[in-house]
């Protein structure tokens, strides 16, 4: 078709979550074992019994990462944590790992062994076989794709659609933090380009740049959930924003919610960050991303054992549909949530050749 | 790392092959389900007895494909065959895909509605369940990124290093088409862009347009094979040429091999415009790919009934390693087989949007 001639809807208009509606309707699905298709953080294929998770993710130079303040090795680490995490919030084990990675010739050949280096070390702490994939060239940039293959028992999984009315919605560790390091990254790459003499000041930002930088899955939470016999009721890693997972499981279980700003977990360091840039940390946690902590909601019956596992804040509970989804804010005002999404399009960095200076070596 | 500063070895350098190894050297499974993994069409996991297979190709805008000639539904559809074909060359059967797609705000929605309705045609013609997915921005250009995933007996899965000595060596259809007919798109293009008012002149040559822009996975010959009684001794799909899939085997295997070029399968419109382009049809069968026909090994006894199959040619043996990996020439001439491999590198082609004319609707 020609790009120009055709009726043009811009991918704008849509949003991300609306293209892949668009994309993704009135799909069947014909195979026996092919259980949950498009629609969760993994799909679900089922092997006589046992269940294969299988997930996928890309991740576009300049668009998802910036190779300016990016080393390699923390690159390919992220992305290898960010799909194990997709795994880990259907609440099941990842075991495979596929790696397809396209790359101009301004890449050396030992910037993707930095980049494998730290996919493999993930795997490593992760109990993760790296089982294939592909390498091509690209005309400029590097991109990367990560699929990931998981396993989980039938009555184990956890999607995002069944969560049920009057279920507490949780939250693991605490949000925000990889948005400001984020932040803070991008603000030191342009004082950098501004006089390149100067250092980077990232001085007692050990935190929210760790955030930014080597995020981990939650597979400790996964771990005290289940000796805690508390099962999830739908649950959801955040990769795009609070606002956007809770959304999805709202949408996706057909329910309203009710979460509390003053219950949202916030590291003091993120805090500070959000008042040097002017914005508020309620922002960061809802519509940052990258934290990959896990959303997830529980029967009101385990609240107790919810509440003494280390690292879980419970910050609201799901409500009817018609009630919507809202924020009550601090003067207890009900703000209601929006989602962002396609929040890699607007971040859209541009990217610079500088030398990182990470002091989170992996 | 800094990109410039350290030591520098040139992708070119190494090639395809080489930074495959590199990368992927002292890769230790530690997962048993992992039975099989970087070296094969596809990663081998075991699930109770049954075997799942996945693979991943990545695709990218001016080195895999030009969208000038390309229309995006053939894009579609080839992508989701290429990776069937992977599931095939297993001789296991493709159940479920996952589609990763990143592109600039140059494509409007409906491009991208034309690029699903060909990933989702190839889907239910050979009855695959498309269940996730990625969806993201890029900077410049299509990036498309396709898993496959399938399943085969523990009894039926044949790789690639497991032909023995005396084996004879297989092909299925004919071999160099695809190639031809991405020089005669490119020829055309050409001339379009010395002259835009030129029709392109594409008649006559169907066969091998539609070998390049509507390549279909032999999963025709895996049921004759099995309705045959014959099973592969090794097996892979012709992607990158006869020459490279053929040196796979024998790498894998650690033998070698005479094929005789003589037997190897063209059609007489390949050869006609090898002809017309003064390359040798051979050249084009070696090293053209897309074919996305197999490569088999089947053992001496089963000549008979591999040669009753229909659309399969026997075109050589396997050898032991010391005698290498030869071509046996029409005047009885031994020439070493060697690897092209890159060859998405070699191509490269540049980007210019120009309305595509063909005719092979889908």
């Amino acid at each position: 078709m020609d790009l120009e001639k055709t009726n043009r809807t811009e991918l704008s208009e849509l949003g991300e979550f609306g293209l892949i509606d668009l994309l993704t309707r009135n799909i069947s699905l014909e195979n026996k074992s092919s259980l949950y298709g498009v629609g969760d953080d993994a799909a679900v294929i089922d092997n006589k019994g046992r269940l294969t998770l299988v997930s996928t993710d890309l991740l576009v130079e300049g668009v998802h990462f910036d190779l300016s303040y990016t080393p390699l090795r923390h690159l390919g680490y992220k992305a290898a944590v960010a799909n194990i995490s997709d795994i880990v919030a259907m609440n099941g084990i990842a075991r495979q790992l596929l790696v397809g990675l396209s790359v101009s010739n301004r890449f050396p050949v030992e910037a993707l062994e930095e980049l494998y280096a730290g996919i493999r070390q993930a795997c490593k702490v992760y109990h993760v076989d790296l089982v294939g994939g592909d390498t091509t060239s690209s005309v400029r940039g590097l991109f990367l794709s990560v699929t990931i293959v998981g396993e989980v028992d039938p009555d184990e999984v956890v999607y995002r659609h069944t969560a049920h009315e009057n279920d507490l919605v949780c939250v693991s560790g605490d949000l925000g933090g990889a948005y400001m390091g984020l932040l803070l990254l991008e603000r030191e790459k342009a004082a950098f380009q501004g006089d390149p003499n100067l250092q980077p000041d990232l001085e007692g930002f050990d935190y929210i740049l760790e955030r930014q930088l080597k995020p981990e899955p939650r597979t400790d939470i996964i771990r005290l959930l289940k000796e805690a016999h508390v099962k999830p009721t739908a649950m959801i890693d955040i990769s795009d924003g609070l606002g956007s997972e809770i959304l999805h499981i709202c949408s996706g279980s057909k329910l309203g919610c009710r979460i509390y700003e003053d219950k949202i977990p916030i590291d003091p360091t993120t805090i500070n960050m959000a008042g040097v840039f002017g914005i508020s940390p309620w922002t960061a946690a809802l519509n940052g991303g990258e934290d990959y902590e896990l959303l997830f909601t529980i029967d009101q019956k385990d609240f107790e054992k919810a509440r003494s596992i280390p690292g879980i804040s419970i910050i609201g509970h799901m409500t009817e549909l018609s009630q919507g989804a809202n924020l009550v804010t601090g003067d207890e005002q009900l703000v209601e949530i929006t989602a962002q999404g396609w929040n890699a399009l607007r971040r859209n960095l541009k990217l610079i050749n500088i030398v990182p200076n990470s002091k989170f070596r992996i």
